[in-house]
């Protein structure tokens, strides 16, 4: 099959990869019916994360069923599903508890590498999600915008306890961020401030739910945020980043008590005693997507959300190189590969 | 009067200082009762925080109200009260969230100085709390406690979402760290484990309701932890200490979505990545001991608790110096001073 291989930062190749076959009773094959290039697919891209030797990439996917192994029972051949970037049982004490990312028998999904045609997906029952029906083709960006940024997104809103009647702050204009965007709206939030300036950012977010943008950053980004909050601060902020700066700028953009939900990749140290006086609560990590993918189906299948908006650049799997390169020059939000 | 000075680290002297007055119309002006000697006088005792100049010592205190400004309503000549280390006015949106500590209008006891005869209270109305009447002397050091170290390790449980069926870690077997186990038993945790090496601590600590005793520290005292709790980590874990490595025993020994209570003063960064990849829940800060007040009054005059039992060294205020060296050296867990 043809498949995605990151050899050197900024040398990205399409290329003959074997097949995959079931190795475990409990994996499943699926043909990709779309896949795409993520935010945290830059890191290693741009040489931030080390790699050592070539690399198979992309862990966000949704596509047909080929076959599955002798112990999956929920999950059949012919069915579309959607998975996240961590396989998981979803039956052990951290899956019951709604962090299926940290599951005691978890597996990253991008050391397979969903960028290509096939994909082995481990403990099928416990990561795919099955939609009612096959979908009409309108509706796969949005089904694969749910396997990660829309999910990651809608944990940062849940983790920083956005609800009815709060004022959200979203640090970070990317393709999580502004989905953090659209699910504080999905919650009820009565005000949605994105830092954010890219105008074709911000068009976006204000389709999405954004009432209010702030262009300034940093310190005098804070600033702004008081001085629209009372002089107290956001009550829940989403940070979508993963830089120290940026979550200076989230704790610092949050009232006293009040929750922040982290899920921008933390690069760096967390600086301790503005933390600590802040008073604001931390959450986040790595987006136990698997807990919200029921939901997140069901507002896709059911039109009330369209998180597909987000992919701005649709590319053949072929092209996945031009596709990490527009999102590298930030020419585009997010790409999407057809397969 | 007669109060605590820090002229230098290590240098503590009692000396004649300025009798205190009514500044604002919201003061009180307290004749102590008791007052203490803190882990965190520690630091600049220490001369890990600078200190610029002799400064006044002690944030915690109890005792007569002597005399109000006239526009204090609530707070009477006569009545026993109890303080925290920051005054806050207990109206503001930010106290009405329960975060007084970060009022909008605080002030740091600690710049006054409560280890001396006489204090003045700012914000009377919204910062002390008087008991039913007048205690007997033997009531006094638990009340005492309330002001500070069971206040905080009460706000160190609550932040850790202590509660019935948990299973509950603290980290610290100082006098915050103690209390972190006594408010987790009152809060009807299943299961409190102390890390601790001293026997004098550990007696306590199974005295105030821990159910066991881990003496190993760093990586091998997680290790330690993951074995009692199913390889999981607890669900609670109460952070009382303040340093990078206790930050980082604490979130090793926490579940993936368990909760971090963190109450002591942060010093030096928090490590991201293993935070972000802890799943946990982090919140903490200067504790908000006003919100618990009302009910840990209630709670030690009706002789459900008796924290007082912390002081193991008690000595009259005159001799402050030496109720530092005891708790610098470790031979003494807390110091009451008597005045």
């Amino acid at each position: 099959m043809r498949g995605t291989v990151l050899h050197a930062p900024g040398d990205v190749r399409v290329e003959e990869r074997p097949d995959p076959s079931i190795e475990q009773p409990t994996d499943a094959i699926i043909r990709l019916s779309a896949t795409c290039v993520c935010g945290s697919d830059l890191w290693p891209y741009r040489g931030v994360d080390a790699s050592d030797g070539p690399a198979p990439m992309g862990h966000e996917y949704c596509g047909i069923v080929q076959e599955v192994g002798r112990d999956v029972t929920t999950i059949r051949p012919g069915q579309f599903v959607i998975g996240s970037f961590f396989a998981s049982d979803n039956t052990c004490e951290i899956c019951r508890a709604g962090y299926q990312s940290s599951c005691i028998h978890r597996e990253p999904v991008g050391a397979i590498g969903t960028q290509a045609e096939y994909a082995r997906i481990p403990l099928a029952d416990g990561t795919l999600v099955a939609t009612p029906e096959v979908p009409d083709a309108d509706l796969i960006p949005s089904y694969l915008a749910a396997s990660d940024v829309l999910g990651t997104g809608w944990f940062g809103a849940v983790a920083a306890e956005v609800g009815p009647g709060k004022t959200v702050v979203v640090v970070g204009d990317g393709a999580v961020g502004l989905h953090g965007v659209l699910a504080a709206s999905q919650l009820g939030a009565e005000r949605i401030i994105l830092m954010s300036r890219h105008e074709s950012r911000q068009k976006l977010a204000l389709d999405y739910g954004a009432t209010d943008i702030v262009e300034a950053r940093g310190d005098d980004g804070v600033v702004r945020i008081k001085d629209l909050t009372d002089g107290l601060g956001a009550h829940s902020t989403i940070e979508a980043v993963g830089t120290r700066q940026s979550m200076l700028q989230a704790i610092g953009a949050t009232r006293p008590g009040g929750h922040v939900g982290y899920v921008g990749v933390t690069h760096g140290d967390l600086p301790g005693l503005p933390l600590f006086f802040s008073h604001t609560h931390l959450h986040g990590g790595p987006a136990p997507v698997r807990r919200f993918l029921p939901d997140l189906i069901e507002r896709i299948s059911s039109g009330a959300i369209d998180p597909g908006k987000v992919f701005d650049l649709t590319l053949p799997l072929d092209q996945a190189a031009e596709g990490y390169r527009a999102m590298d020059e930030r020419r585009a939000i997010k790409t999407l590969l057809t397969v």
